[in-house]
């Protein structure tokens, strides 16, 4: 299916379940390369959780690690803290997930905006509906 | 109505309009701020467009101005030379089209990964169907 | 063939020609998404090219489109003018050359340091030994 | 001996290794003003490790220290904490070592894409064969 239809999808159900709880999130797919696929800011979104969205879902791609799995060691005190300046600034907190086909790497979603433990619920369900 | 469900009637319509033309484009669509709202990257669109269009959007959000129109003053030689250069880059081209609710601005709208007329062309589609 | 072994291949054909002519080049192989595969910097070569080299590389593989071919457009004057200032940066001179699979873009090869029209010839001996 | 010639064979050396052990890492040697030389990015290395790999060089080239050394002191809490925000960003953990004639600092190599502590093992081995 397309790849651009399935970034779709997964924002939609995103969406749909933040709608639900009553938030409003800012939602970016990107590919491998960091590169922007589909984005998508609900009404009600402030202007930060764009940018964040932007870069919880860069940090997963580029490393292909969900970003609260990089926040371990991306942290004062963590065996690679200081990684989080590379690349044009990386996330340590969730809300970044991987999206995979089988077990290849094909780019990651991001989701900010709500709660960092609800973007990252909201990020896991768009991976599941990719 | 919302304007992200707008947003993305918007970007639909430029989409299949593309399709059916055999182009694959990006398309961006932001607030007056400038801030993106809603993306869309078609299946087999090139990396460099996905900046473009973005740039396109912000210069019609920016300026209230289409981006052609810009174009005609934004130049060496024209009034308003290396305006261009202000707000991280502005673009002198067609492709970028302000949206308006009756007479007020709401944002624009960005194409590129076409031709120059074709993505204006598309541009003003979307907005139409915005 | 691994894409760094092509890589690789390609740079040490455009260090040989250019060392054969007597220039001092930076050389840079990028994927479809702009990124770094391989680089080289000759001996002698100044530091200016090697950022110039690599946004060769990068025009070529963003657009599909020789950054000789995109200087046509992207000018003072030209359809496209304001273009070369998206994407960090973008060149309006010979000197990158997208690289192929068959007819599939597979990234670009950027020379810089000699003089413009060597730079293409050896971006294109580069392309050539991919 | 010619810098990039070494640095091609300390980069060679890297890859190697790392090839051995069955990782896909980004290797970067600079000069002392942290300006690349001579880069490879293996097959299979994420794009994240690229940018990664270029600063934990800067970082032993531009302060003639090797990254690990240099992230005792900065981190929060360290002698010198804040100094890793400067230079564009600075590398705090293993991977980047310092190139030497004798005792002249002549660059520096970075390895990103493994684990830290094979990162750290694979840039002595790189220091050791230029």
């Amino acid at each position: 299916m397309s790849g651009v239809v399935r970034a779709d999808r997964a924002i939609a159900a995103v969406a749909q379940a933040a709608a639900e709880q009553g938030f409003a999130v800012a939602i970016t797919v990107v590919d491998t390369a960091g590169v922007l696929v589909a984005f998508r800011r609900m009404d009600g979104c402030m202007v930060g959780p764009v940018d964040v969205s932007q870069k919880k879902a860069r940090t997963a791609a580029l490393f292909g690690m969900d970003s609260t799995d990089f926040g371990q060691v991306a942290q004062p005190g963590g065996a690679i803290y200081s990684i989080e300046h590379t690349n044009g600034g990386l996330i340590s907190f969730g809300g970044g997930v991987t999206l995979r086909d089988a077990d290849t790497l094909v780019g990651a979603i991001g989701v900010a905006g709500a709660t960092t433990d609800a973007d990252e619920t909201l990020a896991r369900a768009g991976a599941q509906a990719y």
